[in-house]
Order: structure tokens, then sequence, then C-alpha cells
């Protein structure tokens, strides 16, 4: 088991990690100062597979004062489902004192820490998260949100859950594009922070893929560390937190000008981080090699959707509506070198639409 | 001008009172550190009386980005106005760096100040309030939020605003029944911590029902201290700043029971405070002449609607909304002096019952 530690004065956290975590998640609950039983937020497919584990793992002091359950999937992050469970708080009699226990992947721990964060101004909550992505990414950072027609996370707060625990063991039942999907996200923690990480994934590949919990374990601590360093150092953004953001500048638009079909999240990054190590090689930054390294990586990961028929028209107003892009204020993260990376603020937006019609042309051929 | 600093750490701010403290409230914006013009949240009312006078203020430098007209009062304080006040964030083209100015009552700053809360993960906001009720209570203390059909002000936020500017030459378009439900949380004040403020408004409250701005000033300016040492030592209510809430458990239960509809908020928690002062007698805190200076205080504020006909049963009901109430953990705010508060945790609910029965059957007569 391994324990690691968020740093955020008052707001500090501990996350568990470890395969059987769940087991003894009652202990690490309760030491986070929580009583009586929680609400759970859950979807359906993550209650049937691991209901029973969570109920037996709370046992008869924390036993759960109700369960809500919301749609699985990104289209049911919206308002409709808040309210949903904020009518399931005021129906289960939630007070200010009452918790809620996220159990799922990132949506349900989005919304479910929108909902603690509003309910009767702001109670208690933790997560569960049951995916990579999550495990690595969503349940770390305290940001909680919805999605609304304008865009994705328009509307939310930070919200910093009391404890997290992250059991390994959950991963198992996840269909394999899924784990692909988190183990993306995990790379570029490597990417940014740290060429170990990079170097173990590479090694360790096989035994990743195929969930086996030593391997899984030490690639969800690294992660949760790496994020949980950045976080600590800037809880809200205003800086050194948007190293997190590498190879989200084109994969969000990717993702926008696909309708959020075609790629999950991970992938979509992932062929964001791509586009970005090439782009960097045309700022003269990285060397080819570094930046063929992590390219290949991302292809061993797993076959990323195709970027056929990707409009390049579409993506370039996907970036247009980030309001810097349009003020010609175009700031990137790049990286130096594997395992370090720089904001970097003098992006000449002709150059990145040209680099990007090039780049979609040629099929993400990263043009190095 | 009076300047008040309430401290809150990385989230202290400056309140700004005076006559005509709107005319500097482009310097107090900017030394917040707002820059470029704001979101102007406000109702068509406030905006027909003194839009003109905040544009001027405002200048060239701040001139707004939009003006977004919510509906004027309590009524329209709920999820349907904040869906409203997004779009129009979304409209007006917000990003994260924008700032709202919530220019009302407590429904504007409230329902602004919780859409600043949530909006792109939080944003600043100010708050310019016009009325005094608030001047004195809800502009100090950074609770913002929404009534739900479970009751008021359940979904919502803590969420300090960038800074406070009360200008008192605003107060002398209210309606005297406006400017009195505002006396009475101002009585409040004094009764929880100031016998001094209570002197005052006995000596002056012919100055300050005729709106002259020196007492004014005086007023708001005392109310604000006393409410931010309370706030400052106990920013999310876990004990200290309960005694806010004098008056409020009798004054709530009324204002539901009647539907809230026969009492405006402060007519219904000068109610709670006489009748609170009676029951403390009968708990034998407070002396008869103390109990009876404050009772007599708060009658030659205004005329206090009736409780003539208010069923005994709904207030009942209504106090049993409250979980405390129905696990008999009654707690209470009670003064053993004028100036001086106390949570009182071991009121019996049979005691309180048979108190408010006498209470309510004696027309509001407190018994002491």
């Amino acid at each position: 088991m391994t324990q690691i530690e968020v740093e955020l004065g008052e707001r500090s956290y501990r996350i568990d990690i470890g395969d059987g975590a769940l087991g003894s998640s009652a202990a690490a609950f309760r030491s986070a100062g929580l009583s009586a039983g929680p609400v759970i937020v859950t979807n359906s497919r993550v209650w049937r597979l691991h209901g029973t584990s969570l109920a037996k793992a709370l046992g008869r002091e924390l036993a759960p004062r109700g369960v809500i359950r919301i749609g699985d999937g990104e289209g049911f992050k919206h308002l409709g489902t808040l309210q949903r469970i904020w009518q399931g708080l005021f129906r289960l009699d939630a007070d200010r004192r009452s918790w809620i226990l996220a159990f799922g992947g990132g949506v349900v721990g989005d919304i479910a820490g929108f909902a603690a964060a509003t309910f009767q101004r702001g109670i208690a909550y933790v997560n569960v998260p049951t995916t990579l992505l999550a495990q690595v990414d969503s349940a770390v950072g305290g940001k909680v949100a919805i999605n609304v027609p304008q865009g994705k996370n328009l509307i939310g707060a930070f919200h910093q859950p009391a404890a997290v625990v992250s059991d390994i063991r959950l991963l198992g039942t996840l269909p394999p594009r899924e784990l692909a999907s988190g183990l993306f996200e995990v790379v570029k923690c490597g990417a940014i922070r740290s060429e170990k990480l990079l170097s173990f994934i590479e090694l360790e590949l096989p035994r990743i893929l195929s969930c086996r919990p030593a391997a899984l374990e030490r690639l969800v601590a690294e992660s949760c560390r790496i994020k949980a360093a950045v976080v600590s150092s800037d809880e809200q953004e205003g800086g050194q937190r948007m190293i997190l953001n590498y190879g989200h500048t084109v994969g969000h638009a990717l993702e926008a000008a696909t309708g959020y079909r075609r790629f999950r999240h991970g992938e979509a990054v992932a062929w964001g981080m791509i586009a970005a190590a090439g782009f960097a090689r045309q700022l003269g930054m990285m060397t080819a090699a570094e930046a063929r390294r992590l390219c290949s990586l991302l292809h061993r990961v797993r076959r990323l959707p195709s970027l056929k028929g990707v409009p390049v028209e579409a993506v370039w107003r996907a970036l247009g509506r980030d309001k810097k892009f349009r003020a010609g204020e175009i700031r990137m993260v790049l990286l130096p070198e594997l395992g370090s990376a720089e904001v970097v603020a003098s992006i000449e937006p002709a150059q990145l639409k040209s680099y990007l019609d090039k780049f979609l042309a040629g099929g993400g051929a990263p043009l190095l």
C-alpha cells in the first residue's frame, strides 16, 4: 500500500493506493475525520460490479445512508444530473455533516464533487476512483465541474476531497481501451516531470496492460505524486499547474472538432502530445531522438483512432474558442527535454496553424 | 469614509463605507487588483435608480462589459436565475479573469456571488449593496446561495468578495419598511456584541430613520466591524459564527410558517429576538430590565406585522425541519446580558414549545 499526502494547508488529504485498498478504506475515511455512513454517488455499471465490495468495506459503522445512481458517461455530466444528486441528498435527509463518497470514473468524481461543493455551502466528500484515468488524474487536484452547452467543465469549483482511496484491483474490470486512455495521462505525467516514469512504462508495458497489480500500483503512485506536487504548488492554476495541460491544447481541440465521439480523452491527449512534440521540434526545442522516444511509446500503448478526415478548420475553430488564441496570446506547454515542461508564451498563431495543417494532412506524423 | 478590513488570510478584503462611497469605488476595485470592466448583475429597479451613478463611477477604464438584470425579490433567488446569469456571462464572453459586480440587495449579492463562485471554477466578484440589510449583513461573510424547493440558501458556497463598497446615499431611496428591516439586523449585532451600539441606536433612532448620513455610516460601520470580527474567527460557521444567528431560530420558523409573505426577514428576526429574550428569562438568563430594554428598542424601530393567526403548529413544524431539533439536540443563541451571546446547547424541546405556545397566544408578549 502506498500513501501520498497532498499538501494543501488545512485542505490537505491522503491518497491510499494499493491492490485491495478498498478493504481498508473505512479506516482511511475515519482517520480523515468522517463518521456515520456516506451518501454514495455512483453509476449502475460500477455499482453492479463493485457495490458489494464497497458495502462490505464500509462495514456497519459507515453503512451507506443511501446510494444515488447516475448515468454512465460524459453525456450525463450536466446540470440535470447535478440536480438529481442534490434532490437525492435532500431525500436522504443529508445535512451539513453528511458526506459523499464518489464511486466511479472521472464523471462521477467531478459531478459528485461539485454536488458536495455546493450542497448546503459545501460538505465533505471522498473519492474512490474506479478507472485508471480517474485514479491518476481527476481524483487528484480538487477540480469539480459539470459540462454546459458552451463547453466542458465551464461551471464548477475547487473542492478538495477529504480522502482518496485508489484500489488497483478495481482496474481489472476496465475495458482495455479505458485502461490505455488512462495510461496516456500517466505518460503525460512522466513527460512533464519524470523521465524515470517513462522508462518504467517502456520497460513494464506488457505487465501494465495485463493489469499486474505491482506495476499498476507503482504507476498510479508515481502519477499521483507528480500531480500532487504540482497541485500543492499552485492549487488554483495560476501558473505551474498549467504544465499538467501538456498535450491538452491540441487534444481538447481534436475532441471538440469530432464532437467528443471519435476519441477517448486520453487518446486525444496522446495525439496532442505527439503534435506538441513535433511542434517543439519546429521551434528548435527537444532533440529529435527524445521526440521520437515519446511518440513511439504513445503508439506502443495502444493504436490510436485515426486522424483521417478530422477537418483542420474545425480543429482551428475549436482552438479559437480559447480566448487566449483569439487575442493572439497563445501559450502552450512544451518540453525542452523529456521529464521537464515549460509554458511557452510567444507562440505565433500562423506558425502553429501551418504546423497543424501538415500534421493532420500527414495523418499524425509529427514531422520530426 | 470608513474602511474596514475583513481578515481572512489570502481571502481578506476591504469594505468602504461612506456617503457617496460609490464615487471612489473604481479606485477601491483597482486596489483590489481588478482591471477591465465588470459584468454587472443587478435588478431593474436598482439599475433604473442608480445605474447612471454606478456607470459614471466606473469611468472609462472600468466601463462595464455588460449588465445582467434579474428579477427583484426573494422569489427570483433560484436555479433558473442562476442559469440566466451563467448564460449572460457566456454571452458576454466572460473568462476566468472576468469579474462580477453585484449591485443590489441581498438577493442580487447572494446569487451573483454564487454565479461568481461557480463560473469557470470561480471568478472574482465585488459587492455594492444597495439596501441597509445587505450592507450590514449579506455583503459581509462570503455566504452565497440560491433557494430550492426544500428551503432557503440550501445550495451555495463560501466565496469571499474582492471588495465591498457600501454607499450610504443609496439608502435614501429605500422604502421605510426595508430600512427598518435592515435596522433589526443592526440591533442584533449590538445585542450579541456591543451594548454601545444599542445605546447609539436608542439615542439616534430618529436621525437613523430619516437617513441622516453620519448616523447611517456609523451604524453600517459598527455592524460590519462586528460581523467581520466574528466571520474572521470562524469563516465557515464551525462555532463562533453561529452567534450571528441570534433571533434566527424562531425568526426563520415564523417566515416559513407564513410562507415568507407576512414578514420581511428583519421583522421575523425581530420577533425571534423578542422570543429569545423571553425564553432566556425563563431559563434564568438575562435580567428582566435588559430583556425589556431590547424588546422596547425593537418595537420603537417600527411596528412589527402582527403574529395574530400564525399557527403554532406550523411554527413548530418549521422548527422541526431543522434536524438538530428532531434529534433533540436543540441549540439556541441566547444572551446572558446585552452585548454578549452564548450558544446554549441543552434546550429542552418541551420547554421551548410550551414557551412558544404562550408567546404566540399572547400576540408576541415576551413574558418577562
